[in-house]
């Protein structure tokens, strides 16, 4: 029972892991700037504060905790190099942590990913190799390089190292703006979630953390509810970054600290990217605007809150745009 | 003799005035961040910083000029009302500012006015007043009105209060970020240019001033090599801002302060849009990119240099992007 006890605690992170990881990755990231928009002050009737993840390193923020994770490695584990499979922010996120200190990065990508994922990864140095286009064949690819050469592979949420690096996003954006009676943040794989709601709960033990989830991919919501995983079945959502299901380690700390889980319908997503794009003058990715839609949706009856959100990201190249876009106007 | 240099010496702006504009209007603007890019900085081998006007309240630099010009109006003025006639950034920039201020204002727009502008004009207070499709039936109709009702007509850049208020932009860079080698400012009218390059002057004198202008709109570049005035004949350039002539005033500051005016292609208009997108999460207005633009065509050759770049607005609605990116990709 003893050992039970320790084991858990032991399990579950805090505020000093996400301080930690602060300290480890500081010098290499961008302090994302927090901007506000009087236009969404007046639709909510609050003071809400964006922090802009977007503007980070690989324009996602991914790059915390690629950083933080890579850092950590011995010296025996970075001479070998490390391994993931993506074929999105996670992958140039490590690919760029991974060259910064030295250390050779392979990227297992389905055969079909877009030309400008894979230049972009390449072009931070990271060494890609091919699968074919499913779910079996990324995690087989990538389990035969780690078996032949002896890589490391970075999950790209399930970790407690990736979980911290994520959390320093929401520990800059606190303590620049100070205490928040609601933090908004899209899940996915549950990693920035996570470490915002570790951070969140932590700085401002007050606040309420409100999870954001596409309709079409309900999985967390599913799963918050039932207390239980469910896996992410043919999700259909444009927010591409919010297709994976939970993990076991970010489910803990998700049923520990989030106080709710809410769903948005793709128009809302968009709606959303609009309203970014037009007021804000801000490129977002789908998944970077899920927060917001859920903050506009949740935010009818809510008058003087201090409010935070995240925004996670912004890749999303003009013909992805095009495309999203044409679903816009109809 | 002696008069005629007081006079001129009267009309040659200073430092001072922008500072003194600053003072008038630094509660009621955005400080606007300074953002870099490592791409950018690797494409031109030089420290390059970006002054985010795309950020300011109405999304363009225009606040800055039109509330220090309506904040000096007199009691018996500001009672009457203030007019222009605009359908772009200046519209907006002086109803919001006159709405601060108490203040009614009249927009003159021409019929075909995007139905976006006209309803976000009125949706900063403004009354608006429909003319005909031709600069002339602007003008004549705007005077009609300042005759009638006696309104103040607020000139979108040949004005020292306006030019004053467009100067801070620069003025808040040059103090955040320290001395620039050069400056990069697109010019229109010449407005923002003049502010720029008095600042610039005054806070750097060893700077130099470049002024970026599209080749299809070529008639400040014109002006200032003939060193005369040009008319602005049928400009054929998306960046629809800077479409305006040169005023008297402004071509004087011009002269005495700008070092260079160079031309770009709309394709490297374009291309530096893209770039904003894609690789600064961005949104900025054609006019807005037209500064990178030139700092990319003028840097082969750079190396070391410490560069400013005004990124003077960010106003293009969803359906003008289209139109534009159908050119893009062509």
């Amino acid at each position: 029972m003893l050992f039970w006890r320790f084991y858990q605690s032991n399990l579950m992170m805090e505020l000093s892991d996400i301080r930690e990881a602060y300290d480890r990755i500081k010098e290499n990231i961008v302090k994302t700037p927090v901007m506000t928009s009087t236009t969404i002050d007046g639709m909510t009737g609050c003071e809400v504060y964006f922090k802009c993840e977007n503007f980070q390193r690989v324009g996602a923020f991914k790059f915390r905790g690629s950083f933080n994770t890579v850092s950590q490695l011995t010296k025996d584990e970075r001479k070998r190099g490390v391994i993931a499979h993506s074929s999105g922010n996670h992958a140039q996120a490590l690919a760029l942590a991974a060259r910064i200190l030295g250390v050779h990065a392979t990227i297992v990508m389905p055969q079909n990913s877009p030309a400008v994922k894979v230049a972009a990864t390449k072009g931070y140095g990271a060494e890609v190799v091919f699968c074919e286009n499913t779910t079996e064949s990324r995690a087989s690819v990538a389990n035969e390089l780690v078996e032949t050469h002896g890589f490391t592979l970075v999950h790209p949420y399930n970790d407690h190292r990736i979980i911290a690096g994520a959390g320093t996003a929401a520990l800059e954006f606190i303590e620049e703006v100070g205490q928040l009676d609601y933090i908004f943040c899209p899940v996915g794989g549950g990693g920035l979630l996570s470490g915002t709601s570790i951070a969140s709960k932590g700085l401002c033990p007050n606040s309420k953390v409100i999870a954001v989830e596409p309709q079409n991919a309900d999985d967390a919501y599913r799963s918050f509810k039932a207390n239980k995983i469910f896996p992410s079945v043919n999700p259909n959502t444009i927010a591409d970054g919010l297709r994976t299901q939970l993990g076991e380690l970010t489910f803990e700390v998700i049923k520990k600290h989030v106080d709710d889980i809410i769903l948005v319908t793709e128009q809302e997503i968009l709606d959303s990217m609009r309203l970014f794009w037009e007021r804000m003058k801000l490129v977002v990715e789908p998944s970077g605007a899920v927060a917001l839609a859920g903050l506009l949706k949740m935010s009818e009856g809510f008058s003087d809150y201090k409010i935070g959100v995240i925004i996670s990201g912004g890749n999303i190249d003009l013909s992805e745009f095009f495309e999203i876009y044409s679903k816009l106007i109809t």
